[in-house]
């Protein structure tokens, strides 16, 4: 046995910013003091100027789908006829969450690795002009594939349909115009390209979307976001906050500002490009070939082999944990995440490291053959900067 | 700019352990009392058990050259007689503690690259019978280049003199047979193979190192090693103790025990095997390639080129921490670490960044050549240890 870092390369948990890690150390602070109160509005503001918009952006102390809950429990009625979009594991959460809620949910399924096209979400509202709200994927982390989001925000914006989008793999990973696509409720999650721990959620609120929950009759408490807006329009959180997370959201915030939101994107397309490249390179087969995610990039086993083998491989031999398929696509896929405190370096790693796995088990591979294809679009990036 | 990881990979310090870095917070215990009292003896034994040494080993909160200072102040008196090896930086530091102690020094230089052969140090005994010391380095970090440790100690042995290795590099990546090679006094530092930051060094002392300390009469109080060792007996250090830094020891240590101190040598020989492969490999020159350490690898800049600018686009473009030469060798070679919390993944991605760097300097690089060298040595060791 020789030294194996153990690399967190999943698509959330992500890697963690070492200085938001460090700044967890100082929780020892009240939440009801000027210690905080000094602190979260600045969180708040920082976390808006991330999102890039003029809505209002809360935190909740949960997870993503906590977020997800509010979206539905804030702004809806129970019988409430709404669109879900569902392209995979997380597509399935919103009709799951719908269903809980007792709403009136029209689902648009798509095979896992596609996407539901903006045509069939246009001819759906166009079949259901009742409906309150389209729910979907930016990007639906458990096949790599992306929804076109502006093509659909787009359209529910010229319905009186809310746009809700689980931006949670999205957001740092492609343009997201919310404001100009009329993105009504946009959730995020601090493990993911936010670089910080599990353990809060974001969601953006619209003008339209505030004005349907004065009607929205669905109870809750815990996630509702009009107190949270009333509470953090004080400097403070409705509930007793996770500290020690704002205090590393502030540090990934500053982080993300200094380096730039659109660059963040720009880093996690460009991992993502250069993984494909890498992955045709050594022979193997891209999964969502026909709109892939930046997020994280989905690969099929090669022919007869269990995807796990590959996962477990990784693990054992090199300390890098990489994600298995979910749901019916585990054993068939394995992903390699890019969303947030990724760089080149962890991709030079993770492909020479599975080129080895896979010369290991039989395949025909050229040592440094996908490494070489990652080089290259590292090449590209730096002319293209230059021209 | 993209999302750069900073990856220090110099020859100290060097990557930390997480594990032993998350330790440090819990510094807030007293060292006068049983919080550090049960804590201490434990890292003591544990360190003398990763030395493999029935030597005493001691703790100095210092850097490596306080712990130099020790093996001088503690062990002779003004006008003793010493052999010095000076084969770079380290050595001359050497050469500079026994002049400030005014010690009689014989010193045997050896141009930077290269090292003091065991013949010469041999001939420098036979020709001083007088001498009471033989101080050297058993890794140069300034040049990458290793002493035959066993072959000195085993002369040395033969005499009156003490043997004295800096190995502040040397351990944990070198086999070192401190009993059975008689290496009277062997010198440590925290920030190297041991995985954590700076702040600590360490001392194995013989009872032939004791016994010429009864009538040492060079002035010591800090580092009186005598003092050291009677309060290590109680479970306690002489003066006050970097508690955050034991802390961590004891986590490093921990690892270190479970990993194997074998398997951690055999990590960094491997890791310099493959440097020193792939190096070829690109077209560049290796520095001491006569006896190359395991501890850093010294590589020539190509001819033209300041190895400076080298350095600097490590840094710039991938956020990768590699030495420049020092001393006069500044310029001329970079360094590779490979000692301590360093693995194949660390050295994938670094060697496909040499490749970038040198391709875009416009020399002839094939892009994945030289990380399939590395890849190629880890194929080696994998099927030496099947077979």
């Amino acid at each position: 046995m020789h030294v194996k870092k153990q690399r967190l390369l999943t698509p959330g948990p992500t890697p963690l910013l070492p200085r938001a890690l460090h700044a967890m150390m100082a929780s020892d602070i009240h939440h009801r003091t000027q210690d905080f109160i000094q602190l979260y509005p600045r969180v708040l503001a920082d976390l808006k100027e991330v999102y890039g918009t003029q809505n209002d952006v809360l935190i909740t102390v949960s997870s993503g789908t906590g977020a997800m809950e509010a979206a539905v429990s804030n702004f809806f009625s129970e019988g409430d006829k709404v669109v879900v979009l569902s392209a995979g594991k997380f597509g399935e959460r919103w009709a799951d969450l719908a269903k809980a809620y007792r709403l009136n949910a029209v689902v648009l399924t798509a095979e896992y690795g596609q996407v539901v096209s903006p045509e069939r979400v246009a001819q759906a509202l166009s079949e259901n002009p009742d409906a309150k709200g389209v729910f979907f994927q930016a990007s639906e982390t458990s096949t790599g594939a992306a929804h076109d989001v502006r093509a659909i925000g787009e359209i529910v914006k010229q319905t009186p349909a809310l746009c809700i989008v689980d931006a949670i793999t999205g957001l740092g990973t492609m343009p997201l115009d919310i404001d100009g696509w009329g993105l009504d409720l946009v959730i995020g999650g601090s493990q993911k390209a936010f670089m910080i721990p599990p353990g809060l959620a974001f969601i953006s609120v619209s003008p339209k979307a505030w004005a349907q929950s004065e009607t929205a009759r669905l109870p809750r408490m815990y996630f509702d976001l009009k107190r949270e807006k009333k509470m953090a329009d004080k400097g403070e959180s409705a509930w007793t906050p996770n500290v020690s997370h704002i205090l590393a959201l502030a540090e990934a915030l500053a982080y993300i500002k200094q380096l730039g939101m659109a660059q963040l994107v720009e880093n996690a397309q460009l991992l993502a490009r250069a993984t494909r490249a890498a992955a045709v390179e050594v022979g193997l087969e891209l999964f969502a070939s026909g709109s892939p995610s930046s997020s994280v990039t989905a690969i099929k086993a090669p022919a007869g082999m269990d995807s796990g083998e590959i996962v477990k491989a990784f693990r054992n031999q090199f300390g890098s944990i990489i994600a298995n398929g979910q749901g019916t696509m585990k054993g068939k896929i394995f992903r390699i995440a890019h969303l947030g405190y990724f760089d080149f370096a962890d991709l030079f790693a993770v492909v020479a490291e599975l080129e080895l796995i896979l010369h290991q088990k039989g395949l025909p591979v050229t040592l440094g053959k996908g490494v070489a294809a990652v080089q290259r679009t590292y090449l590209e990036a730096q002319s293209g900067k230059q021209s």
